[in-house]
C-alpha cells in the first residue's frame, strides 16, 4: 500500500464548498488503495483575522502567546474537512501538532521540526485512517504549543511525508504547477512536468512563491517526491524530484521578483575590512542581503553595490549613511524603481552560451542591465522596474521556453 | 500566600474591552499578594459559531471531532486574556485543557474529569505566574481533546481549585450572586452573603441558572469555597460554603422554571412492575425525568404522572403511547403550559408550617396547584405558566424574604 502526503492551503479550504472538493480529492486518493496523510493550512483569511484581535489587545504580544492563538486556525480547519470525509463515510481522524508529533524547537513564530514522533500517526494508518494534521504548528519540548511562520503547512507537509516514508507528498495550491514564467505576465509560458529540487529553490527565492522555500530544502534532503498541483482542476502538476528526464531545455523558467532595492556606496577606500564593515553590519541588523557586487580598485577607492528587499531598504541605508561617514566614503546611491529577472536551469553552467543568449535577448529589446549576479543554475540581471515585464518576456521567447 | 482560582465566562470576555476588565480583575487579585489560576470560556457567541461551521459541512458530525473544533474557542480566549495581563506588565502564560493536565473520561462532549494531572500547573505557580486555563476541555488517555459539555467550565474552575487546594474559587458572570428569587421576576429579591452547598444545588436544578450543577456538587464534594460574582461590579458575591451563619430565615430562595412539561398515564393497572416499566423505557431513550407522583390504586387502576423538560416532551410522549396501548390504560394527558415554582431552605424539614405557609401564599393569590413534589430542602409545585410570575412574588412576600 501506498501512503500519499497531501497538502491543502488556505483558500483550498476556505469555506465549505472548497472543504468538500478537498474531501473529494481525499477520498478519491484513498479509495484508490492509498493511505493518505492530509495536512491543511487555516482557513482564508483566518490567521490575518486572528493576527487582528491579537493586535486589538497587545500590539506586542508575546510570540508564545501568538502561538497559542495561531494555532487554532489549522485546529479549526482540520476539524471540518473531518467532519466532511465522515459525511462521506470514510474513516478518518483529526491530530493537532501535538498529537501528531510535531515537535519542533522554541522559536516561537518562526520553529524548526526537530523530530516527529510517529507512534499515533503510525497507529492511525494501520487502522486504514485518512488522518488530518494541522500545518504549520506543533511543540516545544516543554509542551508548548509552536508555529513554524507563514507557508510552514508546506513544511510540515514534506516533513511528514519524510518521517513516514511516503512514497508522495503533494502540495494542492490555487495554481496548477511550476511555470516557466508567470501566466499572467508571459502569455506563452508554460507548465513543466518535472524539475529538480534545486531549480525548484532557485525559483522559489526568485519569487515564483508556489512553495516555501524551507518545504524544498527539506524535500531534497530526504529525497522526497513533490508534486505540485491545484486544487481546482484534475490537470496533473509539476513533479519536483533529484533527477528529471534528460530534456533539450537547458533553461528551466524565468522569473522576475520586484521587492528589490539596490543599494551602492561609492568611493570607500580599497582596503582590506570595507566589505566585512558592511555586511556584518547589516548582517547584525538582520538585513537580508541577496546580490553582491563589488567594483574593481580605481584610484584607490572602490564601489560596492548590494540589493535587499525594499522593506529594509531604509534601514539599510541609515547603516551605510553612517559607515560612509566613518570610512570617508564618496556617497550613497539608492534605486528601487528596479526589479531582478533571472533564469534557472540545472545545466546551466556547463553552457556557456546561456548567459550570452540572455543578455543578447535583453539588448536586442533594447533593455539595459544594471547589475549581474550568477550562481551555478541561475543568472540574475537588475533592470528597470518598467522594463522587467518586456524584459520576462524577451527571454522567455530567446530561450523558446 | 494564598491561591485564588477565578473563572470568567464568555460574555465576560466578549471583547477586547471586556477582556482588560477581567484582566484588572486578575491582576488586582495578584498584585494584593495571591497567586491566580483564571479559567476562560469561549469568547461570546464563539462556540455558537463554530457550531453553525460545523453544521454546515456535516449535522452528523461525530462528538470526537466536534471537541476539536470548539475546543478551539477556549483557547482563543485565553490566549488574548494572556496578552492583556502582558500587556500590564504581568507575568502570564496561558494553558489549554491537556496543557494543563485536565484529564477526562472518553465521553466526548460531555466527558468527567477524572483526575488533574498538576505539575505544569505548579511550576507556573511556582513561578508566581498568573496561569489562565482553558475552561470546558480536557484530554483523554489517548490524547484525544474533549469537552465538559455546556457550562462545562464552571466544573474545570472547581476541580482546579480542589486539585490546587486553592483558598477560593471565584465564578465571576454577569449577575453579582445568588437572589432570593430572580430579581426580573421579583421587585424586592435581595442578593445573599452565604448559601449551603446543598442548597445552591436546588436553586441551580430549579433553573437559578447561575452556576453549573456538576461544579456545585464538585466543590461540596471537595470542600471548595465558591463565590458567585459579577465581573461587571465591584460588589461582594454570594459565598457557597458547607455550613452557614445561622439565620432566622428558613427558606434561602424561590425559583421558577419554565422548561417543563407534565405527562401523564392514566388508568394503568394497579401491579407492580408498571412504575419499572414505564421509568425504564425512558431511562433507556436518555430522557431526564423530574418529579414523579403515583396516585393510589383505585378500582384496581392507577396514574402516573410525572414532568421532563420540554425538548423530550415529543419522546416521551411516544413511549407513553406505546406502554399504554400495551397495559391497556386509558390515554396520556400532556400538558406543557405549566411552570415548576419552588422554594429551597436547609431547614425546611424540620419545620412543618413552611410547606402549609406556601400553600396558603398560592391559595390567598388564587392559583391552583396542579402537583406537588418536596425533598428534605425543597418543595416544588407545578402551576399554570401564567400564574407562575405572580406564584413566585406571592411566596416572596409570604415569607419576607
Amino acid at each position: 500500500m501506498n501512503l500519499v502526503v497531501q497538502k491543502f492551503g488556505g483558500t483550498s479550504v476556505k469555506d465549505a464548498e472548497r472543504i468538500f472538493n478537498v474531501a473529494q480529492i481525499i477520498a478519491d486518493t484513498y479509495r484508490a488503495g492509498n493511505n493518505v496523510v492530509a495536512v491543511v493550512s487555516a482557513q482564508g483569511d483566518t490567521t490575518d483575522d486572528l493576527i487582528a484581535k491579537a493586535q486589538e489587545i497587545n500590539p506586542m504580544a508575546s510570540k508564545r502567546e501568538m502561538d497559542v492563538l495561531l494555532s487554532t486556525g489549522e485546529q479549526i480547519s482540520m476539524s471540518l474537512l473531518a467532519m466532511a470525509l465522515e459525511r462521506m463515510g470514510l474513516p478518518v481522524i483529526s491530530l493537532t501538532g501535538w498529537q501528531a508529533g510535531m515537535l519542533t524547537d522554541s522559536t516561537h513564530g518562526a520553529s524548526r521540526i526537530r523530530r516527529i514522533n510517529k507512534e499515533r500517526l503510525d497507529n492511525e494508518l494501520a487502522k486504514r485512517n485518512i488522518v488530518i494534521v494541522a500545518g504549520f504548528q506543533g511543540i516545544n519540548r516543554y509542551d508548548d504549543i509552536t508555529t513554524l511562520g507563514r507557508g510552514g503547512s508546506d513544511t510540515s507537509a514534506v516533513a511528514l511525508a519524510a518521517a513516514l516514508h511516503a512514497d508522495l507528498c503533494q502540495i494542492y495550491t490555487d495554481v496548477d504547477g511550476v511555470y516557466t514564467a508567470d501566466p499572467r505576465l508571459v502569455k506563452n509560458a508554460h507548465k513543466m512536468d518535472e524539475i529538480t529540487y534545486d531549480e525548484m529553490l532557485e525559483l522559489a527565492t526568485l519569487g515564483a512563491g508556489v512553495l516555501h522555500n524551507r518545504s524544498v530544502e527539506m524535500a531534497k534532503k530526504y529525497n522526497v517526491n513533490l508534486e505540485v498541483l491545484s486544487s481546482y482542476t484534475k490537470n496533473p502538476g509539476t513533479k519536483i524530484k533529484e533527477v528529471v528526464k534528460v530534456e533539450k531545455m537547458l533553461i528551466r523558467g524565468v522569473a522576475r521578483d520586484n521587492d528589490v532595492a539596490r543599494i551602492s556606496i561609492i568611493g570607500v577606500p580599497d582596503q582590506p575590512g570595507i566589505a566585512f564593515k558592511i555586511f556584518s553590519q547589516l548582517a547584525a541588523k538582520k538585513v537580508n542581503v541577496d546580490i553582491i557586487l563589488q567594483s574593481i580598485g580605481r584610484d584607490g577607492t572602490k564601489d560596492i553595490s548590494f540589493t535587499v528587499s525594499r522593506s529594509h531598504k531604509q534601514l539599510a541605508l541609515e547603516l551605510m549613511e553612517e559607515i560612509n561617514e566613518r570610512c570617508g566614503g564618496k556617497g550613497i546611491i539608492c534605486d528601487d524603481n528596479i526589479s531582478k529577472v533571472s533564469i534557472v536551469g540545472a545545466g546551466m553552467q556547463s553552457n556557456p552560451g546561456v548567459a550570452s543568449k540572455m543578455f543578447e535577448a535583453l539588448s536586442e529589446a533594447n533593455i539595459n542591465i544594471q547589475m549581474i549576479s550568477t550562481s551555478e543554475i541561475k543568472i540574475s540581471v537588475l533592470v528597470a522596474l518598467g522594463d522587467s515585464e518586456r524584459a520576462v518576456n524577451a527571454i522567455h521567447d530567446a530561450f523558446d521556453l
